[in-house]
């Protein structure tokens, strides 16, 4: 009887050891209170989570970092600077970096942003970006802050971030040290690419944040708020953990789902299920 | 003023050549008759269409060939065959080769189809595609058709076609002689892709077809009847003629618009908006 015991326990230990890595990213629940949501996570034992610019600045950001910290949470990352099409990007993703270290959080996540209205110059934009991250990595350094490149899905190149792949984010972040300039990992974002999980496997340190979604269809329209929990959908999610392993990373994994349906829910119930489908993916 | 006139003669010819290269494919007016659509294209002086099988088998295959035979009608393509997740895809493939030789079209645009239903295996998926057009291949030649590989946007990668960039696409098509198997260039579906524009220019007689649409967004639910004329959205679609030409490429240019205002305008409308969008981007 000693070896089923043993088997459940390493079992109990892996879960465990995974569990500790979970961070809640806050657009899961969107519609969820910070102070609610942080005393939510607190309850079901949920030691980190990621958080977004609006709702912090919407609490206010020593308000908010004093919040987090005194409930003894870590901010795995905030999101999101970007958006360098934008006429004030630098001033406003400077703010971003700022928002970072007064949260505590080493990593700020970066959506480059689209092509500027009625520009057809997606080369020209990406250009931009390479050379808007080159002006803000000396700043984001200073500030202890990682960079965290996000490649989003193509179906986004027009209109939210002309950074589509894998190879692009690589491309910009290996131009500065990996501790300033990193990539995100974004299941929902990167399951179609058939190079990438070789990819992210020699990635090392360049992994600034691992973050689940699923990818489920049809996509409702605009295409932002049809994602799944993960397990939900048709992402091999076993394959990006193991690539993300190969890697060595180790750090936090976020469960990032924006689902309309799931909005409309209480948020201790979301932060249930999300913790239910992010243990059955492993 | 011999000059001026020799200019605008020069233009003239150059914009015939362009005219003479245009096939209007039919899921651009989609509710439009077979009848009215090949009578409104001879009226417009446009001798070059591209067919769809649904539209075909429900007019008849003799019927729709006679039809467009008689009205001086060039078939460019027949959209199209793939979909090899389904259990019948192997003689539902040599069917569709045989209407298409039965057309007198030298093209049949290949979309793979997705995942298998609750399948993650999207690799395998893909390997099956390879093998699949493997075993269509010599089918397709001895009928004298060339099977045109359509890689899709990554946004169909999970329900409608696993294909997702061009390399997947020329690395199967390449397996086998040019004239067999090749590529469907559509500017809609490989426009993100910042390496593509090189590849298409060194690819030669491997592309098959070239077909415009343009992306424009908000991308409506599903994400299928959103596309834009060419010129209405963000897709540089010089960028992409310059490609084509550099590959050596002079057949027909298809203008391919799924669109769900268009389809409600009447047929003869759409064609002339569709030319005059045609004419615009060259």
């Amino acid at each position: 009887m000693s070896e089923p015991a043993s088997e459940s326990a390493g079992t109990a230990v892996n879960s465990g050891l995974r569990r500790s890595r979970f961070s809640f990213n806050q657009i899961t629940a969107k519609l969820w209170g910070l102070e609610e949501m942080v005393a939510g996570c607190v309850a079901a034992g949920v030691d980190q989570v990621a958080l977004w610019r609006e709702p912090v600045a919407e609490y206010g950001l020593a308000r908010s970092a004093a919040l987090v910290r005194d409930a003894g949470l870590t901010v795995t990352t905030l999101c999101r600077s970007g958006f360098f099409q934008l006429p004030d990007w630098f001033d406003d993703n400077r703010r971003a970096i700022d928002e970072a270290a007064a949260l505590g959080t080493k990593v700020l996540v970066l959506v480059s942003g689209g092509l500027p209205d009625g520009s057809r110059d997606l080369a020209g934009a990406r250009r931009h970006v390479a050379d808007a991250i080159g002006r803000l990595a000396p700043y984001a350094a200073a500030a202890g802050v990682t960079l965290a490149i996000e490649p989003l899905h193509p179906m986004y190149a027009a209109d939210r971030c002309v950074i589509s792949t894998w190879d692009q984010a690589m491309a910009i972040a290996e131009q500065h040290p990996a501790g300033q300039v990193g990539v995100t990992v974004d299941t929902y974002h990167l399951w179609w690419d058939d190079t990438v999980l070789e990819k992210i496997a020699r990635a090392g340190e360049r992994i600034a944040i691992y973050q689940l979604a699923d990818w489920i269809t049809p996509l409702p329209a605009g295409v932002l708020t049809g994602r799944g929990l993960p397990g939900d959908g048709c992402v091999d999610m076993r394959a990006f953990h193991d690539a993300v392993d190969k890697a060595g990373y180790a750090g936090p994994i976020e469960v990032e789902v924006m689902n309309a349906g799931l909005w409309e829910r209480p948020g201790r119930e979301v932060l249930d299920v999300t913790l239910t489908a992010y243990d059955s993916v492993f």
